[in-house]
């Protein structure tokens, strides 16, 4: 029973603390911190409606009370109760049988399961015996004496408890129905409160102005991923910025001080799966800070604002460079729930004889590097480090050596047995360990971390799923990464520079002389916030120097500045220094929650191609409507257009 | 000054208590009701940044500490002394003299107005007699020691000091030295703490959960003020809706039960002055509620979050059907702040030898009614009655009579004279005053009432115009009107019915039977909240039932049901009964605020063209990145499209 498991664990892991039979909220037990006393305040969830108490509320202690509900007929058995059910939990009514009673008992027996009823009666104990410890509710059931029938359901699309075994194209055609769910209820009950602790924590504690932005802007130099809107001008279009980055730092040179908003940001980037074309961050901008102020406050946000049946944040959360990132998880967002570090095991192989490791070393960013697989030996196949060979070899065109540091299982791999006992025992040394397998492999400093830094991800959702236990699902474990290069060679023309984040973003201090001699070398003040292994957030002190912030655009970068004059202008008008960040919002509940996709936290996501799946977004419009925008559709003609267009038309399933 | 007297005030009026001297800040000063504790925690105004203290909080209590401080340079006198202006005040800083402070003195004798600078230094007593008592720090100063230039101002496009004399478009397009005057940083601080206060009331202490709905969805029928956003599909647009109205029922149906949302909203309607493309409203919706139950809600949550410096609201606002807001005061929103009802004095007129009125009254519909102008006879001109008359004529197609209670001062408009004494004494009976001038006319109900209407309010700013007090300007005057018809004669086509509000509103109880038979007879469940007659938020109970919703939808409104199977389809799957409302945000603060204009309450407002003067939005955008959108911009050739063009680039100014 999908509902039944879902909303007892609603109730019980969250409206109840563990072992008590309370009638305390969500609200009420997500709010940690207690922002502004002691005691917070229960909300009242049943102020200005029919209903004297919801549902999952009652208990021992509203025995003998006359209550009106208001639900949805859970289940019914054998026409003696039903089950009713609202957002807040499950309780058992008793159907009257008596003969005076016909009219409620018609009511009661006939209406389909998941019809909503309203109930009165009085709150009574259940018969000795028959308790039920499992449910919130189960010492008391409602003797009821008024029914009334406010919906009939008539027309499920399917057996509702099959709900939770259909895909999740569905779920999202009936997202109404999905919504009901515990899993629905409790993420996007969850997503509320905190965000509402962290307002209260910007907002009351720390005196940040909730400002709202502007959504139809100008478009972005280099924002090609921008969703465009037609104005009424021909010609002319709005465009749907990727956030406001613009605006945030004119309310700092605007004299705000303190700005905040939780921002809905789009970004088009056709189909990509686990994003979505708008989403949410919590963008914050401040003057007159640095780096460390920064971190602080989203250190204290996180804090104030975490669920309270999780364990708190221990803060400062820790801090890594760029640099050393990608040396030890060959990522910028490493998962530190666990080892398997990147190790530089060159000084072992000085004095090889194995030809490709020789001619690496020969070279000057030549290293041989490894990560450590635990217990390797026992959870992995040769076919799969078949496969990891194979997916180095295809994506990196590099070989990956596996080392085993127990010669009777070495699965009889060629190279591996090439390595001789000093080594083994130089690298037993260095590891500390016997049992694992070692993956090794040679090549520039970069491009090997980026390999292992792959492979150490692949190996341990491998390792999971034999068994092992190597990340703590309890766990949060967040990182700051810092000191990234402020510019990065274009892909396509890596001759020129481009900006590593945004060409906003403040040289590291350390850095600015290189600006003008080695720009590529020019380390930047942005930061990273890494949770798990995802980015959540990012941000950066930014450039408030209109001569600094011209030459970057202008001579470095080659943009053109005439789309951001009044950026320029404003920064001559006394702009303060300023700094900021942006949390992904969708993102950063998805893993508190542990959800399995970022559409599990929103209310009403888009499919990866980004269609609404309920209500067919977006559809053809009639052509008189656009004529007012001045444009027309332009069918695909050419054979790449035709092409594109099959594949979004393509009956695959939509997620 | 500009900005001195706006930062005085802010400080005078908002962040101290009248009278006092403490540094109580904007957020505690504005937070009325107290939501969680009997005591609000005052904001952390520096936590996290270089300064220690606000220029604004400095008073006597300081004295001796040590103090960093950042902000701008306000202005500067003689070299001996600056004044640093930061978003919470002004404070004195003497600059150093001595020789051994020579840098010091240079950076801040030196730095042009409106530069940004951090000072250090001691909080020292003003010499006795030198204290200024208007200043809320001017009992002391600042004696620096060290002083940082962080940023030059360069280039200010004008005398800051003449910057309030400029034009609203100058405003518009250096918006963020706008943002720096005391009006902005006090309407933008003002709407977030009031916002902020909604939020504890509906989230914390009656558990509504603030959800977010997507703004990229689908064509709403008849929703033809929508913008257009094309995908990346062929000829499939997504479009930003006006109200997240569908979103809020398909979430009552999925069991969310109390949902709010701060939520963007988008309506394009051209050119309209005070209207903006986008706007946000404070969304709400309710299941198991009914009409006097949102009523009470908002009553609540405008009393929470009401500015702790106005008189308290008193609750429960008066109530009004629409059909009496028509027949008093001419309108569906009265500004209930001052009389001048509009009364039916036919009766006074049944024997009357007047032609015109004799004709009227022999119609069915026809009445004879009028406005009383206090103390008309002082303020009006003749000049005005006639201006009056000829609006009523050009615009209404019908005749004002100006009636003189005093014989004396009937200006000689000759109809005026043919009411004979009789019915001049029965008026001055029936309104109880001989002072005024009664202006009348005949006509059917409705448009008379309109015509009515219409000149209240003009004559009302005509007599404040003349010197008259009329409406207080502390008062602020809610409104509920109520039982709206459901449905109005289309105006193009009077023999079609189409929906009053929206089709999702709930017929009137009562009325049902005459939908069947009579459905222009029928009163909906729809309420206005009217604020000083302005309408500020609209709302109703819905239609939770699937059949109702289908013969309204299909048979009275002859829309294509197509567009809204997924709502009918969520209906007929156990909705709840439910209801709700929404108020207009930025509509509220400036009526709060006193602007003038709402473009005062956004920080980056368009113009009335729809223009963001700053960046220039909208604009062109190169034509290959429409390719991907598969539009192309169909250029005006007929000659209405021209016209159009030609007027969206004509040189007239913006605001």
């Amino acid at each position: 029973m999908y509902f039944r498991r879902g909303l007892n664990l609603l109730y019980q892991g969250l409206f109840t603390p563990v072992g008590k039979t309370t009638t305390q909220p969500l609200c009420a037990s997500l709010g940690r911190g207690l922002v502004l006393s002691a005691q917070r305040r229960t909300p009242e969830l049943s102020s200005f409606v029919t209903r004297t108490n919801t549902c999952g509320e009652l208990c021992s202690s509203h025995l003998g009370q006359e209550v009106t509900l208001c639900g949805w007929i859970q289940y019914r058995r054998q026409n003696t109760f039903l089950v009713l059910r609202d957002f807040h939990g499950l309780v058992q009514v008793i159907i009257p049988q008596d003969e005076s009673a016909a009219s409620v008992r018609k009511i009661l027996c006939e209406a389909p399961v998941e019809s909503v009823v309203q109930v009165s009666g009085t709150v009574i104990s259940r018969p000795p015996g028959q308790e039920n410890p499992k449910m919130p509710t189960g010492e008391i059931e409602i003797k009821v004496k008024t029914a009334e029938l406010l919906n009939s359901c008539k027309k499920l699309p399917f057996e509702i408890k099959d709900f939770v075994k259909k895909t999740e194209s569905l779920r999202l055609q009936y997202r109404y129905l999905d919504l009901r769910s515990f899993r629905m209820q409790h993420n996007l009950r969850l997503r509320s409160q905190m965000v509402m602790n962290m307002r209260e924590y910007l907002c009351n504690l720390h005196g940040f102005v909730d400002i709202e932005t502007p959504t139809l802007f100008k478009k972005t130099p280099g924002g090609a991923k921008e969703f465009v809107v037609p104005s009424r001008e021909p010609g002319k279009f709005y465009s749907l910025p990727q956030s406001p980055q613009q605006f945030k730092q004119l309310l700092m040179v605007g004299g705000l001080d303190r700005y905040f908003q939780v921002a809905r940001c789009y970004r088009d980037e056709g189909s990509r799966p686990d994003r979505q074309p708008e989403f949410t961050q919590i963008d914050i901008e401040m003057s007159f800070v640095d780096q460390t102020g920064v971190q602080s406050l989203i250190e204290g946000l996180l804090q104030h604002s975490w669920p309270r049946d999780k364990d708190p944040l221990v803060v400062p959360f820790p801090s890594m460079t760029f640099a050393e990132a990608l040396s030890t998880y060959g990522t910028d967002k490493p998962d530190t729930r666990f080892g398997m570090k990147i190790i530089d095991i060159s000084d072992v192989f000085r004095n090889t004889k194995i030809g490709i490791l020789q001619d690496v070393l020969n070279k000057s960013q030549g290293t041989i590097k490894a990560i450590c697989i635990p217990e390797g030996t026992k959870y992995l196949k040769r076919k799969d480090i078949e496969t990891i060979r194979k997916f180095a070899a295809e994506q990196f065109n590099q070989e990956v050596l596996p080392v085993f540091l127990k010669t009777n299982s070495n699965w009889n791999f060629p190279v591996a047995k090439s390595i001789v006992e000093e080594q083994t025992l130089e690298l037993i040394r260095l590891l500390e360990t016997q049992e694992d397998v070692i993956l090794l492999t040679a090549g520039e400093h970069t491009k090997t971390c980026s390999l292992l830094g792959k492979l150490r991800l692949e190996c341990a959702d491998l390792l999971e799923a034999r068994g092992m236990v190597l990340r703590d699902p309890a766990l949060f474990s967040f990182l700051w990464v810092v000191d990234f290069p402020l510019f990065l060679p274009k892909e396509e023309s890596p001759g020129e520079l481009e900006s590593a984040h945004h060409p906003f973003t403040a040289p590291h201090p350390s850095d600015i002389h290189l600006l003008y001699t080695a720009p590529e070398k020019v380390r930047s003040q942005h930061y990273d916030l890494v949770l798990n292994g995802s980015e959540i957030g990012g941000g950066s002190i930014r450039i408030h120097n209109a001569e600094l912030q011209h030459y970057i655009l202008a001579t470095i970068l080659k943009e053109d500045v005439k789309m951001l004059s009044h950026l320029l202008q404003a920064l001559d008008c006394g702009a303060p220094p300023h700094g900021g960040i942006a949390l992904g919002l969708d993102r950063l509940i998805c893993l508190i929650t542990g959800a399995a996709s970022i559409r599990d936290v929103i209310a009403f996501p888009k499919s990866f191609r980004g269609h609404d799946l309920m209500s067919n977004a977006p559809d053809h419009i009639p052509a008189e409507d656009l004529k007012s925008y001045h444009i027309q559709v332009s069918r695909p003609t050419d054979s790449a257009a035709a092409k594109k267009d099959s594949l979004n038309h393509s009956p695959q399933p939509e997620c």
